[in-house]
């Protein structure tokens, strides 16, 4: 039994504490966050406490192991206190959108042998480990193309985007951990080219909401993402596993099994209307693989380090963005 | 706020249990079960009490309701003790496999107008609530055929097959209901003729393992059922409805999304290995139908009455596999 | 290289004349059809010569095998003359749509050792044949349970019901022998029921629109049909064949393989208009098997005893359409 | 009718013969082909006589329209001296390898209003034509993202490759132009990398077997294509349409409609073996997009203009797989 702390109690918060309840292994201990009434509402609907200050999370000594969920800009510090503690510390991504900051919270961890997993949840899809495991086992001989598309349903708001560090670091880092986990090895190379289709707006930003991304892994196999913020069909991931034997795909997932034929035509489910319906699961999926290693004393995966090297292939496709040529990945 | 006990901690209602103490709306306080460890194992993984006898759970004036998932011999008992309280009652299905004494007893509970549901838990799976309401908005015209597949994975043991009322009874009632709800009428007669290809020994209780059944209903549309008890490729159910101006179909599920490309197939994945993996988010959906309906006071669906039917069509069933001819139904 | 002739150049004859021009391994010499106009008509598009007697067809000697696409109560008379005339004949079903009549023309070409084929065309449907390959290679076990939909777009005309027979002649015929040689035996007991759900009209000629059949085969297993007539959302059959081990399926074919997304469905291509764009290929494929048959002089299949037998369950079936009980088949 | 001659009478000159066999409004004449044998052969099958000279076809004033399906250096030639001689020319794609020839060339026939067409034969594939459709309705809304992919099944010999042009110009040409046609714009920029991953003798040949492809549309559209030679599972090919509203998809094509279901997976049958059973009905139906062009006078797409685009993509997309970095597109 685990005993934990959560920092951060807005929308993805509540999901984690809702997590942190029904999973057997963990005793769902307290809860922070900035807001004292959300605080005392989300404690209150999962038999957890409230902790009134930072100092009873980290200091009090009575948590294992304690849940980011805060804002970005509170993950690093967090980290570190954890480190600090001696705790486990289950992060959000990113450490930090400042990469070089956020490395340094690594090191910082590592030195004191922090046990840290950085919550690139997708990992955890039921399908995408799937797929990971049709590579691993070799049914499709080695890996010579990924395309991966990730597709949300609806513009963000603009303030959103203003603190999400533009669309590589904010959406496609996803897709960046999804490949360099799948392909098995780091990508060397990145280009990536953008457009303001849905919200103009976004020029103002730097940002870009449609977008192509190619990368270069070692030995010339190559990787492919595209990444829109606004479909009108719903939210929509895939993944294309290409190999010199044969191919996977991860599937478009649909909110339904029904379908209707009519003359001409056969109408069917259609996809999620959100990504959070789509990647529900695999909140409590990363949840319980953590708990898990806590317990066995296993490595963790995926660690600070994985979060880092996502991080650097989304530098670097920030930079080809801006050069319109391939750039070199720095990790 | 709906107070409930449990009678019956098995499997099935161990399941029941965790959505008792999932559902915001329900405080799950106590639970009743013949094995006195299982009782108290399945109360303290959800926080509930122990009840020591069933009077406890039904003299004491403590609960607004029960959850009958004890063994079918003791349904009939447990909803009138029930209706003697004036606690509501929410009772897996049958009744009682004798279908006169289970009819005795739904009009005792009807005259004290007991606020009671019977659990056919398929009419709250999303897909077939989306075949019911595309039926009764129109869009495929009027019913004129409705195809239904209940297909099991593996052979029960046969101690089950012996008190289980035959495959008729047992396996597809559920689906006589299906058909009664999405077609909104009655059945009058059936035909229904099967085998023993899976398990010969099923003759010796007079039952059998693969059958075929049409329903002829009101107005002459048709209904065709085909039941097996042990697939080779895992839990299969499915359903068509055709309409004079269009079909819906609610299609097979499968396990995950994957698919593997190789020289001449793709192998995607396949069905589910169990009923339960299938089914197992509709008994949640019909406790919070049943819990709504008492919290609002609105009328309970599928009653008492639903049941009896669905059993007097299994009945008529049951003859006409000896008959060899069409059977007239007697509700 | 085999010489043909043709009787019939309606619609289902220039079909046919097509593919006996496109046929390698076909000289298309004759025409023959009542409507001299038509026979000229299709002549002249594919090279043949007219001819305008059926003395030019099966006396001068100058053909090796005629092609029986004329109205269903000339096809026993051109059987026999084929027989008389020491030519192969493949003919379309019925032999003659009274069953006696019928197996006395069959028994007069055996005693003739006539090479004769009944263009039950669906047997060369590429994905039937594949089912059959499969029940044959054992991958899924023995027969248990084959399913059969065989759901025609529109209500034929009412002058073409009164001389088809009924639906269990005309429509359910090709599913009959479809299920006896899929599973290799021949069923021994049929139930059918049926109304009108489309055509009101129909219950004047004493026939049905929408009926299901069920087929009991020696050893037990099942094998249910459901047959319409009108659908409103195209032509549409498919088969499902359920082994002990396994399920192999014939899926219902697309007319395309477009699919739009749009929130909260997919719409996909549908089912084709009409059954000739479903099962168009297979006619081809027919003749071409038939013509290999005769170059090879090995056995010809589906058999004029094939064509009798199919008859024979469509005779019980539409006995027990009436009597409302299983009937034996007597071939 | 429109009397045709072809030229060449190889494997693809083969498929055109029958195509204009079989056209009703095509007179299939003459045959010319440097191989004697095979002219005389193909010239054969199809009731068309061997033409001796280019002369006979291009200057005895007896065909209205020449098919040039010889080896791809002789494309220009041919093309100007149906040009000289005033009649309708369709031609394999590229007009020549070299693109200032290739311009050249189509400025000559333009000159002369030379009625003419390069055979992009995919557009004429139904599904892609149904994409095309849907874009040009405003369904999907404006287009923002084009994702098509191009996998061959098998490597084509090295000779083959010596004298291709490369992956760009010889695959991914034809996706160039799909692009082009069903966006209704000119791209304006392009960006390529590629790899040897199947074949590393292509290095030699300072070819690619393995590359990702980003083109840049006027209002900052993205097109996304995957090429690459050998798949393990067959010929791929797809197309998904992006827009403001919603998507289009042209999913992959099946060699069948057979699904078998065993423990834990469902094999349907796979892709097609090779490229031309996929865009087999293509060909004809470009042939007589083309006939029917002529009859009517309409004007003719694609056109030589058409193919000298789809070329000059091609050709920036190569210079960007040598540079790294985004290349303009020169029409």
């Amino acid at each position: 039994m685990q005993r934990f702390a959560l920092i951060g109690a807005g929308f993805i918060g509540s999901v984690h504490a809702a997590n942190l309840a029904a999973n057997p292994d963990v005793d769902f201990a307290l809860v922070y966050e900035v807001d004292p009434q959300r605080a005392a509402t989300v404690a209150g609907s999962f038999g957890a406490a409230v902790a009134h200050s930072l100092d009873e999370v980290f200091d009090a000594g009575t948590v294992d192991a304690v849940f980011v969920a805060s804002s970005t800009d509170t993950h690093a510090e967090h980290v570190r206190r954890a480190a600090d503690a001696g705790i486990a510390v289950l992060c959000e991504k990113p450490i930090d959108l400042d990469l070089a900051h956020a490395k340094e919270t690594a090191e910082y961890a590592a030195q004191r042998s922090t046990r840290a997993m950085v919550d690139f949840n997708r990992r955890f899809d039921r399908d995408y480990a799937e797929l990971k495991r049709i590579v691993d086992s070799g049914e499709i001989g080695s890996v010579e193309l990924i395309q991966l598309s990730s597709r949300g349903p609806a513009m963000p708001p603009l303030e959103y985007i203003a603190v999400s560090g533009g669309q590589m670091r904010d959406q496609a880092v996803h897709f960046f951990d999804l490949a360099r986990w799948i392909a098995g090895v780091d990508p060397v190379e990145v280009f990536a080219t953008g457009s303001t289709m849905a919200e103009p707006r976004l020029a103002d930003y730097g940002d870009v909401d449609t977008s192509v991304v190619s990368l270069r892994l070692p030995g010339g196999a190559l990787v492919q993402i595209d990444c829109t913020r606004r479909t009108g069909y719903g939210y929509d991931e895939r993944i294309e596993v290409l190999g010199s034997k044969g191919m996977a795909e991860a599937r478009r997932h649909r909110n339904g099994n029904v379908s209707r034929y009519g003359a001409g035509t056969v109408t069917d489910d259609g996809l999620h209307p959100g990504w959070f319906e789509r990647v529900k699961p695999t909140y409590a999926a990363a949840l319980a693989a953590f708990v898990d290693a806590l317990e066995k004393g296993t490595p963790i995966t995926p660690s600070l380090e994985d979060g880092l090297k996502a991080q650097a292939i989304a530098e670097a496709a920030t930079r080809s963005l801006a050069s319109g040529r391939s750039e070199p990945i720095k990790y």
